[in-house]
Formats: C-alpha cells, structure tokens, sequence
C-alpha cells in the first residue's frame, strides 16, 4: 500500500512562506513547479486552471488569503477587515461553480472574526494555521472517500470516469480517483476507462497521468465513445468527482457528466458521485440554482498553436452541467456512502 | 435558392485525365486541392480521410478504380479480369465499415462484366463513364434526399448533427446537412449545433466550415455538451447520416452517434438519419454483424504536432459505433421518408 501512496501525487505545498504548485497546464509533457507569493499570483492560478479541482481550489484559495492578508499594514481590526473581505471577494470571483472556494474563504473569514480582540499578526498566524489545517484536512478526507468507496467497487470492474479527481484536483489521492486508487490497493483486478474530457483534456493530460503513475490499468478513450463502451457490456460503473452538491442530491460537474448520468441510467450501470461533505452546499434547494462557468471559446477552436475551426466561428463553452439527483446511484463521502433519500440522507451528515 | 448552391462545396471532380479532390485534413486552416493520376494516390487518400464521407468515398473508389485499371497492358478478358478483382480488393481494403466503397467497387465489376465480350479499350471507356455516372447520381441523390427532409424540419427548429455530412462528404450537397441547407433555404429559421466530433474534429473542421460558407447559423460545441443542450431544451431534433444501414434498421455511423440517440429518446427529441439508398446493406441482417474499423491511438493522443496525453498511454480507437433502429425516429432517403417497421419498409424502398 505504502508503494502506491507514494506514487500519489502532491499538486500543492506548502514551503515556509510561499505555495508551490504543480502547474497543470503543462501536464503531461511537462512537470513545472510554481512558487506563488501573492494573492494575484493564486487568483489566476485558480482562473487559469493551474490549480484545479474543487478540493484543490479551495486549498489554494484559503493559502492565497493568507498570502493576500500576510503584509497587509492596517493595525486596527475594523480596517483590516474591510481588506480582508475585498481580498475574499476578489479570490472567489476566480471561479464560480465549485463551492470549495468560497467555503474555504469563508472558513478563513470565521478564524478572523472569532480572533478579532487579539493582535493582527496573531490573526494573521491563525489565518496561515487554519489554511494548512484545511490543507490537512482535505488528506484525511480524500482517504476515507477512498476507503469508504472500495466497497462499491466489485472484482474485475471495468470502471469509467470523467475529468479529474486524483491527487492533482485535491490535498492528497483525490475524490473518485482515490476510491479507484484504494480498489486497486484492495486487489480488485480493476481497469479504468479514462475519458479524455473535452475541451481541456484533463482526462487524457491529468487523468492518464496519474494512473500511469500509480500502474492502474487504463485505457483512454474519447468523451463520444462512452455509450458505446457500456452498449458493449464493458463498464460496470461509473464514478465522478462533483463541484457543488445541492441540497437535494443534484450536482454540478465537468461538463460532460450528465450525458454519462443518462447513459449509466439507460444501461443499468451504477453512476456513483465521490465528494468530500464540503463540497455539499446545503444553502442551494436544487441544481437549476447552481452557476456554471462559461469559459472562452478558444478552449475549444485552438489545440496549443493549431487552430481546429474556422476562425470567427461561434461557440457555447459551458464548463458544467447539472446531474439530477435521480440518475445518482450513490454519493461517496468521507463519512460514508449515502444513497437516497438524498435530501433526507446528505443533510443528516452535517447533523 | 441558387446563392446557396453555389456555395456549396466540391469535394472530388473529374478533370478529364484525373480526379482532382479537396484535401479534407488541412480544412479549415488551408484549402488544398490535390491531382490524382493512380489508383495508388486514391486509396491513400481515402485511408487517410483526405477524401472521406460514405457517398465520396464510393465516388472516389470508382475513379480509383478506373484510374487502376486505365493502363493496364492486359488484351485478353480473363487476364484483365484477374487484375479489375486484385485492384478491387485492394480499394476495398482502405476502409472496412462505409458499405458505399464496396458497392461502388462491385457496380464497376458489374458493368466490366457486362461488356466483357467488347474491347478492352471499350470496357475502360465504359467504366469511367459509370464512374461519373456513380458521381453525377449522388449529386441527384443528396439533392433529394434534402428536399424530402425538409418536412421534418419544424420552423425555428435548432438541429443536432455529428461528424461532416455535406458537400464535403459526398457528391454534393452532403446528407444530414443536405436537410439543412435545404431547410435554410426554404426560410425554416433553423439554428444548428455542430459537435465537434472527437477524435478527427470532422465537425468543427469540416461542417463548421460548410455551414459559416452557407451563413447558416450554428454554435460549434463539444461532443460532451449534446445531453447538457437537450437538458436544457435547447435541441429541437438531431440529424446525422450513416456509414452503413443494416437490413433492420441499425446503422453504423460515427462514434458518439449511438450517445446521442440514447440521450435524444431520453429526453423525447427525435432522431433522424439521412442516407442514400445505396447505404443500406440488405446482406446486413442486423448491426452487430456490421465491422467497425479501428484507427490509430495517434488520433487521440496528438493534435497536430502537440501530445495531448502520456507517451505510451494506452487508448481504444474505435471510429464507429452502431446504433439500433429502435431509438431512430425515421431515415431520409432520396426515395422519401421511411418509418418502422424498418425491415418491412427499407426493403420496399428496393421493391
């Protein structure tokens, strides 16, 4: 197991005074380290996808306030505050669909204000505190997704997953992947179909990696090849990753998910969603109230340099789609599998 | 309605001593126009998708095969018969899963044996002339076939299509996006989402191109965002053509078809496949029995000269999938409409 671990992949540090990521824009071809030192820095290194992943995010946002907050010269409270929320405002409009980033600012915002009667540099040094405790947190978490999903995991299943959820998108094995990691770990003789998720290629840039890494046997594929691989009998399940968990089970995910969701459905295949509760937003009744990100078409008509459509041709890029609670078999979480009633079942793991 | 014929494409011509074809692989970034003298050239060319599309194909492969036989020094039948089947054979073998290539191959040797008592010389003369016949009769088809289709075609409708159907793909006119042009044509107000078509982009290279030619309106998307666009009820009807029809209604087509007509009867959108009679395979008793070619991981792996995924990733290729006629509303035929039950009414369209 300890061969394995090690093989995980480490996507953010912390280094005494700065971050370093792994810069996955350059992935697979190359393994380019960044050091960020500013919250300007971290903001569009979230916004261009440096940093991915709503787990990862929402660690990078929380090191990024305190990256903003940490030579701030205001000596009273009232003033810093007001920094401090113009900071968390600007770090959350980076990204708008997963949650993690405004939850993890939002925590960081709750350490201020329970520590507002002590000195600033000592909020400051709790801000940097709670940062690596989240950081920390997230590991723990990412195990016990994996641990807690290995038991849905049959011998010999061929798995089908979309986008990624390793140890790239979060502090330490990932979400879905780590359930795929630990299934592996266990033994279970599994083989992963990796879509390659257009249009940034995570699947075939991150995914592909990392599985490669850890030896897991995989075969890439296309996003269009899904149905056709369940019509020929050779998925037993699918499992994703998810931004944002509304209160009755819907979620938002890479675009892409749904039709994967309708295809399970359609072929009696399990479709399984691993997701650390932070990730669950109780504060939204269903997933029609979830924002998606539309990103810049370029993603799409441009391969690096290459050009792969007419210039001035028009483009819908939603980054997201939303996945009804009913074609969700079963929700992985840290604190267990919880299967519907969703609206019921998930409020219960905040109880 | 003339503006619009003249700009539609022309894939493969007839210039008096040679086949002159528009290099498909370097659309839309370059307009290549490539001379072909020898049978050799044609069947790169069409295992190489320069000249791709089932009706093109067929139109390629019957001028290849004129261009094959046109110098042979044989004077006696039986010895030129030997070396039309060694050269059909070899044709036939540059794609196995479009029915069009052999059918234009076995109607060339039908018209050599129909006048094996003449000339060699007569036999050569006669069999470029059923090339161009094979090629003029397209143009006719595809023409018709998008006259019939008009008629589904609801006003204000926002149509589906995958992969490249048109000018590009045929004769003429194109299938799928003969029913769209001829719909534009006809002031239906239609708006069209072209999937892009992984692996080969044959949609945002080839339809986008077409459909910005025609100043048809259209939004160029991903193949994962068709169940986000039907979710969201923003697809009124999906319409794709096919590589081959079966004598039951199932049809290959390209992969991510079978996706799209599982998430379009999911969702109650109707599904169309435009063809010309000559796709349909009566010898085909259902699609299982319908061989799907394989291609190279490169396709997926590499764009242009940029790797998009681990070097020695493994990845399953297939280029088709097939798709039953159950979950297929109706097939646009240059003969008409024809609705289950398909094994009683394809074979009518033979009667």
């Amino acid at each position: 197991m300890e061969n394995n671990h090690e093989k995980a992949v480490t996507s953010i540090e912390w280094r005494g005074d700065h971050v370093r990521i792994l810069d996955q824009t350059f992935l697979p071809s190359r393994t380019v380290y960044s050091d960020i030192r500013d919250v300007g820095r971290m903001w569009e290194a979230i916004k261009k996808l440096r940093v991915r992943g709503a787990p990862a995010i929402g660690i990078a946002a929380a090191y990024g306030l305190y990256l903003g907050i940490r030579d701030l010269p205001e000596n009273s409270y009232p003033s810093f505050e007001i920094e401090v929320k113009r900071i968390s405002d600007y770090l959350n409009s980076a990204r708008p669909t997963a949650v993690n980033l405004s939850w993890a600012v939002q925590r960081i915002q709750h350490t201020i204000h329970a520590h507002r009667d002590e000195p600033i540099q000592v909020i400051k040094d709790r801000v940097l505190k709670t940062a690596q405790t989240i950081h920390e947190e997230d590991k723990r978490v990412c195990k016990s997704i994996g641990l807690n999903g290995v038991d849905l995991i049959p011998k010999n299943a061929r798995i089908l997953t979309h986008c990624n959820t390793g140890g790239l998108a979060t502090g330490q094995y990932g979400t879905a992947l780590s359930v795929i990691y630990h299934a592996h770990v266990a033994k279970k003789n599994i083989h992963v179909w990796v879509d390659e998720t257009r249009p940034l290629l995570q699947g075939a840039r991150l995914t592909a990696w990392e599985l490669m890494r850890a030896e897991i046997p995989m075969k890439l594929v296309t996003d269009s090849m899904a149905g056709h691989l369940m019509q020929s009998g050779k998925v037993d399940l699918v499992i994703v990753g998810t931004d944002r968990v509304a209160a009755n089970g819907d979620m938002a995910n890479k675009i892409g998910t749904y039709s994967l969701a309708v295809l399970a459905s359609y072929h009696n295949i399990p479709f399984y969603v691993a997701t650390p509760a932070s990730t669950i937003d109780l504060n939204i009744a269903d997933g029609t109230l979830i924002p998606i990100e539309e990103r810049d078409s370029k993603e799409i008509t441009s391969f690096g340099s290459a050009e792969v459509a007419p210039s001035r041709v028009e483009v819908y890029n939603p980054a997201f789609d939303v996945t009804p609670s009913s074609l969700i078999t079963a929700y992985v979480t840290e604190k267990g599998i919880v299967k519907p009633d969703y609206t019921e079942n998930l409020s219960k793991l905040f109880g």
